[in-house]
């Protein structure tokens, strides 16, 4: 496995001297380092399903004794209301700043099983990939964080800065539950910025830096009809389908032209600049190629904007899941009682979760036809969108570090998802986030078939040895 | 159990003299009549899913050999490419009418399991009603014609007019082999007419004699966007989403008024007449009562038109389930890849069902947007809409038994659901069909805790036999 340890970058510059040990260290301990990610995304910590409670408790408690392996102090599993966060510290520099290492051990479901090719929760080496749920988003992207603080440890018994983690459980389910643990542990938590594992480069064949993200806010309905599944001869045309009602909520959540129609949904939304939109332009994007990587027919959306600037800097309104009536084999000619709907919206700069939330809930209160009963279940999965200023010491310090690897400047892009954990960073304990993966978008996260680049394994230790000792450092 | 025999309704006509050893032997028999509709809907006999396959075996055995101990010869399985058919015959009356006794073994599927106060395939006894998937819908009112069948047999040694039956495995999957099966015995089937066991009486409160049915139409179609399930948050505003199209083809089918927008859809629709309209004003329904019955908030429908109208003399585009995404516990931001509906519609005479197919499928891919992939699969479960004449003998006789039986004049009523073998028999053998079944409408037929009223399984012994008695002789 060693042998897929990536050579130097073409016009990469050289480890600095005072690293050297640390990366010899990282290369010796690289087929343990893969070994490690296999044993980790192998316990299943599926948060959003209860069915996988035992292994929510296995995660944290192995990542806490791998903390402790690393060398780091203080180790804790910080409980919540939902699953526990993981803490450590090394606070050994007081000249140093610290930073606040994040990432989640918590994964997304696996379904559909069906459409894996290895099982999701036996993680598997196929060419230079490792596929399995949770190796891209975010079980590789935080241990080799961890494993880049053992190396200094074991290498130098002292870390270059003040270092503390935090590994949470629920980033899946919205990090429902980490506002408060923050708040209550404000003192603990107390650093110069985060640094986040989470996260994830725009590209394989480019190095990038994310600069923003888009909030969230997600909100499941139900459509009631009869009190049961009625006959859809006998009963049909003469009772409302509550099938026909939530297709035609959702048909109306946007109009001909990709717009969201929910009133004030855009309140307090800015509009790109032509300095924001031609940067954009310049960016290595092509539709055609896109289409190639998703397997879509055709890019569609909001008119008036490139697809980066749907993807980045648009707010959406989008259905995860619908479902209803007689889903199997053949046919069931039911007209069903009750319809389901999962929607989440993605936000911008300038909107707030809750107000969307409100909006939203009047807009289909409204549009609800008579003949069935709606009913609104807003989610905490909520998170304002975030934006990383221009001159922040650690986004000018992770530039030049993927510079300095990577041989070429890194570009600067924003990313549609979310983590509303950035927003309750700022909010809760003033401090900008570094987003600071390296997992790529391309990597199925969130569907079947993830994986992780093994070689970006080894990258990523070597460019978090880089970042750590230039923060201390330059 | 022979204490739910119910006794003479008011009003009653007393059974003929010739019938009284007939009506003794089923009275005599009624314990064993209600096990034997147990046994027969303890067999999982579910057409549409291939797990059944066993008990599609089993089920067309079982019938083949109670029509056996009943007396009838020439019991036979007839094969088809599908599911058999079992038939059976007594042609002892060479002077009399012959009369070809239809009904169908086959049941829908049973889910949703969890909405079952019973076992569906263990048939329960609660008061006077027995309930489990099929009983109503069609093993109780076929197998009492069977048992009337035996009670002559036994009694007289004969039957007083000539009875073909055939009771066929594929009702519920829309008789997709029927047709072939019927034309390639169309000789054997000869008859005077047909006498439908399937079919239902629209109230329990009172007799009723269904005259006509709506045809069917189905379609399933899928829309499929990315290869494969995107995260939501990276790609949403991008990319179409499968389920946004899926639900703005589904909201599409109908207009504000109700009417289903499909062009072409109402042509060869004819008006309803205010003669029928007035009729159909005077039959003792309430919406109110409707609506109690079926737990929905309000009626809904076609503007214009009362809950009769609609539910019998109008045609619908149904939408029988729909799913795509994530649809389990928790959230999960996926921007789906496919999205899935299946759609039946209602049609009344002047639609033919090829041919709404064929402008449903064009609709559907006019309407269908950019960015997303559409396939139509039109399903072999069609009829055409159904009338009986008003002078039919056999609707003569059975309106008079009805009104001896029952005390007072049955309702001629509509029916909103459809038998599409009434059309085979209508096209192939040239028979108009007599429905003459014992179910209610309100059984819960396709629907959890399916149930059937026991009385009415004495109560339609009695009925079939005075029905053929009077066939015979008056």
């Amino acid at each position: 496995m060693a042998a897929l340890w990536p050579g130097p970058r073409p016009g990469a510059a050289p480890v600095p001297g005072a690293l050297e040990a640390v990366v010899q260290a990282l290369r010796e301990r690289a087929d343990a380092s893969l070994a490690e990610l296999v044993e980790f995304a192998g316990i299943p910590s599926v948060s959003a399903q209860s069915a996988y409670a035992p292994d929510m408790e296995r995660a944290p408690g192995w990542l806490a004794e791998r903390l402790n392996r690393a060398g780091m102090e203080g180790v804790a599993l910080w409980p919540t209301a939902g699953h526990p966060a993981v803490y450590g510290q090394w606070l050994g520099a007081p000249e140093a700043p610290t930073v606040l290492v994040y990432g989640h051990y918590d994964v997304q479901p696996p379904e559909p099983l069906e459409l894996w090719n290895t099982p999701p929760f036996t993680p598997t080496v196929v060419g230079d990939r490792l596929y399995g749920r949770g190796v891209s988003d975010d079980k590789g992207p935080l241990l080799l964080s961890v494993q880049v603080l053992g190396a200094f440890l074991s290498a130098h018994g002292r870390l270059p800065l003040n270092v503390k983690v935090l590994f949470e459980g629920e980033e899946e389910i919205g990090s429902a539950h980490l506002g408060d643990l923050v708040a209550q542990r404000a003192a603990e938590l107390k650093a110069d910025f985060v640094i986040s594992a989470d996260g994830g480069m725009w590209s394989a064949d480019f190095p990038s830096l994310t600069v923003s993200g888009r909030g969230i806010a997600a909100l499941d309905f139900s459509v009631y009809g009869p009190a049961r599944d009625l006959h859809s001869g006998r009963h049909g045309g003469a009772l409302h389908n509550p099938l026909h009602a939530a297709a035609a909520l959702v048909a109306g959540l946007h109009d001909a032209a990709g717009r969201v129609t929910v009133p004030g949904f855009y309140d307090g939304v800015r509009e790109l600049s032509s300095e924001q939109r031609a940067a954009l332009a310049r960016l290595p994007h092509s539709d055609a190629a896109y289409l190639d990587l998703t397997g879509a027919p055709d890019v569609y959306g909001e008119a008036g904007y490139s697809t980066l600037e749907r993807q980045w800097h648009r707010p959406t309104a989008e259905v995860n899941g619908l479902w209803g009536g007689y889903t199997g084999e053949g046919g069931k000619t039911v007209l069903p009682a009750e319809a389901h709907v999962k929607l989440t919206c993605r936000l911008v700069p300038g909107q707030d979760p809750d107000d969307v939330l409100d909006k939203l809930r009047a807009h289909l209160r409204a549009q609800t036809p008579p003949g069935v009963r709606l009913e609104v279940h807003p989610s905490d999965h909520t998170g304002r969108a975030y934006a990383l200023a221009a001159d922040h010491p650690g986004r000018r310090a992770a530039l030049k570090v993927l510079r300095d690897l990577y041989g070429q400047s890194p570009l600067e892009v924003g990313m549609g998802g979310s983590i509303p954990i950035l927003d309750t960073f700022r909010s809760v304990l003033g401090l900008e986030t570094l987003l600071f993966s390296f997992a790529v978008g391309d990597e199925n996260i969130h569907a079947p078939n993830e994986f992780f680049r093994i070689g970006r394994l080894y990258e990523g230790q070597e460019a978090w040895a880089r970042l750590l000792w230039a923060l201390a450092n330059d």
